[in-house]
């Protein structure tokens, strides 16, 4: 086990649940949708560039799987990677329950920053509309992912665009599901959101392993893969 | 023809349709015209970054024609990228009219997230108006594009200042006509916005062409062709 | 006179004032403070990755000051410059005005997107505050462009930190005097505005170049000039 | 003692404490939490890229600590910066307060963009939250700058990470302690907001100098000294 990169996971998800679930927790009235897209994009950016050349910032399960799909990335790595991410969502979603209870009057329970669908949704989207919705949302991250991060990327230039894509996906996504598109960060508030969120925790696992498993097929009709040869590469050869 | 780049400019135009047009049909009341704004801009950022190493990611008619006039790509490869933009707007469009169907009580005929002037303009502006105002913002769109992928641009920085180019034509031009400056993304979603929609497609399809024309012959007055010296160079040499 | 500098710097003004001073004609009621303030800020960024390479990207005569203080520019560079920028400040103010005018009801006179104090300031900042409101915020703003295009800097990151300045200065500065910090940007839509507007110019004019000529001084406090060696330069000496 | 380096450290938090905290100060109605948040971001990231090549931009006790912690800077050198960073905190306050007095009816003292908890806190959060809030707070951006100026990271993409965790910390701490991170920036403005104000500074002290020597410690666990190996150089080897 590479320990770094372990602990880079841990801390990347602990960080993110942390802060971009705590600014809908702690700040949603202050600072609204755009504001709580905002803090997920920047803080997934600012991660990107911290941890990016540790462990390559995944903090997502999902992510993690369009890494193995991709073939970029060992199944072993993946399990390592797994385990980091879902701790650290739990760790970052305890300390933020730590403290949301310092708030006078703030209540804990019930959405505490966890993704729903039904009645636990702010339009009332409907169970198979939550799932293409996380199932979308979700490939546009993990597309954007695998894509920036291929050899034909310019250096450098990952951290951005993987952060303002989790900004669009909760743009879109919050008044639909809350935006999940990371099973870890559901799986951590939902805890302490109590009993309703984790009878909806499936969904929040499977379709953006779906969504993510798809990108990554269909990353390989627009990026070659490792050994190949670009169409423009090959007219220069 | 290049298969990565026809699936490429397919993907990309599929995907700023569902997720900026998506963002004005499923979340406006959440995040206003500033949300949608910046939705259409980090959508394009993305995917810039994404797909601008495959096919130069232009999703944009528009943008492919300025490509065209300067010079840049064949007519052969314009031909292929307009029809894969087409088909991907129109996949983008059906995408989420399905997932717009999930949700209990959403209105998608009449506006979905269709461009529009007179009547079906917030601001009521008149048919020149907005012709004039699509011609100005793609204008900006593809000047922007065409300089910044220009050989004198530093490499790596070109899908930030175009991403943000169109989070600017939105944050000015959504109450005019609600932004087009991208017949493919005016198309899809007026298919499915019903008959007034269409009936005024024209004028989304021919400002934006238009804009990006005239963007490219002032390009070729502030930017030297291919072979040409800078000044600065000339007084190197 | 290089011809594609100075038609750099008329195009660069005109696009900056139509689009920029557009946000806050057209769109106000839709975007409020920070949607302009981001209008402004993304604005010059991409025009300063765009015509950066080609005329600096100054669009403003008190950043075409600044760097003529710091001797990074002739005399006769920042004469051309100054009518570039002037004539282009107009002509944008101009087809916005057109544009303008094709919205029904649309009032174009009073304020027209224009510069003020005291009665014309929506805090009613008296005549010293707004001097010395403008004189900070211009300072920021040359500030961070000598030293993000000075040698110690890295090469490419001066766009992002150059536009996301001018979006700082606006932030603070909107509820002051609607920020100016570019004669040329207040000029251009003052005639539009009429005669209040045009009465309150001096300000407008007087304080952003005293601010850009302070801070070229201060720069020079910071960073050494060109033939100097930093501190760490010379500790490898 | 380096003149420039502390030149700069004294500009920088000047102008930071001057335009981030003047945002509450001045535009707090016209822009909400969002666009304060966006001004203290956008304003350190422009500084980062100014100032970054001349002193590091700490512009801030707090990261001042965490440097010497992680062994990069001297204690003289951290002495140097600290009286710099206050001296600019207080200048910068001054400034706004000046400039705040211009504008009628407006009310400087009391908050006056200070920080606070209890009943100085919009959500009234006890002692031992706001503790533990700027602790993390600041522990996130300690850790990001730590991480994104290493030797690991690309060079140049340390600005953009550094000015968003910034916003990230005041989008979901604003609410809270109107976020310190930074000791400098709480005492200026204390000494014009008053006696309150500034019987609550030394949490605003202690808890951010905490969280930035646990982001110091804790990044030698993600992050190899200088002088080691990462895991991938290491099977290279």
């Amino acid at each position: 086990m590479e320990t770094r990169t372990v602990i880079s996971e841990f801390a990347g998800t602990l960080l993110l649940v942390f802060f971009a679930v705590g600014s809908a927790v702690l700040a949603a009235d202050y600072i609204g949708t755009v504001g709580i897209a905002l803090t997920f994009g920047f803080t997934l950016l600012a991660l990107a560039y911290a941890l990016g050349p540790i462990s390559g910032c995944h903090v997502n399960p999902a992510v993690t799987l369009g890494m193995l799909v991709a073939g970029r990335i060992s199944p072993r790595t993946a399990i390592e990677y797994w385990i980091a991410q879902l701790l650290g969502g739990i760790a970052g979603a305890a300390i933020l329950f730590l403290l949301a209870k310092q708030v006078p009057g703030l209540k804990t329970s019930g959405a505490f920053g966890s993704n729903g669908y039904g009645d636990r949704s702010a339009v009332h989207i409907n169970t198979g509309g939550a799932f293409l919705a996380e199932v979308m949302l979700t490939f546009l991250l993990v597309f954007v992912v695998l894509a920036v991060t291929h050899k034909v990327a310019v250096v450098g230039f990952d951290g951005l665009p993987i952060g303002l894509a989790l900004a669009v996906v909760h743009l879109v996504g919050i008044p639909l599901t809350g935006t999940s598109v990371n099973p870890a960060r559901s799986f951590g508030p939902a805890i302490f959101a109590g009993t309703d969120a984790l009878e909806q925790f499936w969904l929040f696992l499977i379709a953006p392993l779906v969504g993510a498993a798809l990108a990554a097929v269909c990353h390989q009709f627009t990026h070659p893969r490792s050994g190949d040869l670009l169409d423009r590469e090959r007219a220069e050869a």
